[in-house]
């Protein structure tokens, strides 16, 4: 198994880049194949018998800028790192592809050489919340910002195959985010797309409000991709204020001052769980491979889970399970 | 000044109401109307000559219980507590009315009873959002699922307006939630609402994302009424995950657990702020009138909050500026 990165996608590329290579190379059994300007990366991998054996270099001239748009970045350049590392999983020679580079461009690229999934009309990011119960998935985070009711439907067929291959969730429950626990509540959306998510044989659980995102009654939780990148980025915005305010309160405390770093080292676990690039594992699903969207502020220890997170959706065979999913659905409505 | 409290809304009520009411009545100049059974609440009063001098009740016989779907709430009942408070706004004898109670037949006995200001499409729930720099407004907080963009232009109006008669804050800025900072990022309806937006006189900053919901960029938050309510659930839910999380580490750490009593009123008091029934201020904008829509679970503080607040309003004359407002665009366009 190979897994593609783009070396020279996010905004401490290529050095977090390497660096995350490095280590996730110690705790996969994949060939990681480093994407980007050869000269550099050679020098960042440093002497080739201190390298771990299962890390390649494949050059790539041009970089793709974190503030280009999607559509210049793509026209006529070939040679950039991003499409070296999609054109791995194009051709075969990989199965996996992970980049923290321009997401609008990654998310193109993908769709334009990997190809969708027969059957998948619009792929999804799917994002992976850690909760004290264990994860739930939410998608999508943000690659469709206006929906049809049936692209939410494929929404909750991929991201319980998601669960269940990626996340090891026997038989997940899905949910449709709204402003209600009853079937009538919502918007025109959410309704109709309630209506086709209970004619699915999914373990459809209904409607879930924002409030119950991190609790325990739902695996995977669908939504457009506004609403969902809106109530991710709401959630690390809420859990950045708290985190602000405590260590106000305990800076102004005589005594909590006195507990601060091990009260800081507590909290600090706890607000991780709302950063979702935290985890590594926001795939773009409906692609025919693991595509893996880094955050763009990753660092080494984000690649390195990236990384590791490819290496088991690839093992579960996630793809092929979607796949299967939907010539199922084709065959049954044919 | 007479404001009418709905005294038998709530799920706490009448007995949290009336307590209420009677924490109000130090609080405010206003007078107090609780609509209510009268037998119930004279008992809850009690001795006539130890209440506050400006509590007053008038009777209703019939109560709109929570489950109640609107339509079934409203036909032919006349003499319900929450019908007989929005009629003492109608008929002029109170300046604003208070309801914790069913808030689909409240908006509905609003809409219908007091009007809509001329020139308002739609009434939208306007929520304060307490935040360490001082409040923002957000709406629509649900009373519209889904929304035109001229819906968000005027909730932006309005939302102003809310901001600097009822919070006192001077020139508010408004922004539209999106999932972008770029004026080309977001959905159809943000994208459309933006350029509406950006052709009235507001303080126009445009786009705001999720996560800066509580930062300090934009005093009123526009957007419709799914995403409003699913993001300040999802609010209260993060900071409630977040406390229990703290909770769990407080008492399985010994060292912490000697300072459990300090953190724990330093941290009710951070996660107090998303809670947004806590401040008693969400108003349905757009009718004729002051018009508070309590959260269910009001306690008497709750309510306490709520009638200071609606006094503030109306000593304001937010709904006078309203008005105006929508005067002049309807000057400007004809």
């Amino acid at each position: 198994m190979r897994i593609a990165v783009d070396a020279m996608g996010g905004d401490y590329a290529p050095d977090e880049i390497v660096a995350g290579a490095r280590l996730a190379a110690d705790e996969v059994v994949a060939q990681i194949a480093l994407c980007g300007q050869s000269d550099r990366l050679e020098r960042l991998l440093g002497n080739p018998h201190g390298r771990p054996a299962n890390i390649e270099i494949r050059h790539a001239s041009d970089v793709i800028e974190m503030g280009e748009s999607p559509g210049a970045a793509l026209r006529g350049r070939d040679d950039t790192s991003m499409a070296v590392a999609v054109d791995l999983v194009a051709s075969g020679e990989a199965k996996a592809v992970v980049s923290a580079g321009n997401s609008g461009a990654f998310m193109a690229l993908c769709a334009m050489r990997m190809g969708r999934i027969s059957g998948v009309k619009r792929p999804a990011i799917a994002v992976p919340l850690p909760t004290p119960d264990g994860p739930r998935v939410l998608l999508d985070a943000g690659a469709n910002a206006d929906c049809k009711p049936e692209h939410l439907r494929d929404f909750g067929l991929m991201g319980a195959m998601y669960a269940e291959y990626a996340l090891g969730i026997d038989d997940p429950r899905v949910g449709v985010l709204s402003i209600g626990e009853e079937k009538s509540k919502g918007n025109e959306l959410s309704k109709a797309a309630y209506e086709l998510l209970a004619q699915t044989d999914l373990n459809f659980v209904g409607n879930v409000e924002g409030g119950d995102l991190y609790a325990n009654g739902c695996d995977v939780i669908v939504c457009d991709g506004f609403v969902g990148n809106v109530v991710l980025k709401n959630s690390e915005g809420v859990a950045g204020v708290i985190m602000k305010q405590v260590k106000h309160a305990v800076t102004t405390n005589p005594l909590l001052r006195l507990v601060s770093p091990i009260l800081r080292s507590a909290l600090r676990g706890i607000v991780k769980q709302f950063d979702y690039a935290e985890y590594g594992g926001a795939l773009l699903l409906g692609v025919n491979g693991v595509s893996i969207v880094g955050h763009g502020c990753s660092d080494a220890h984000a690649i390195r889970n990236a990384v590791r997170f490819a290496e088991r959706a690839v093992a579960g065979e996630l793809i092929e399970h979607i796949s299967e999913v939907f010539a199922e659905r084709a065959k049954a409505l044919a």
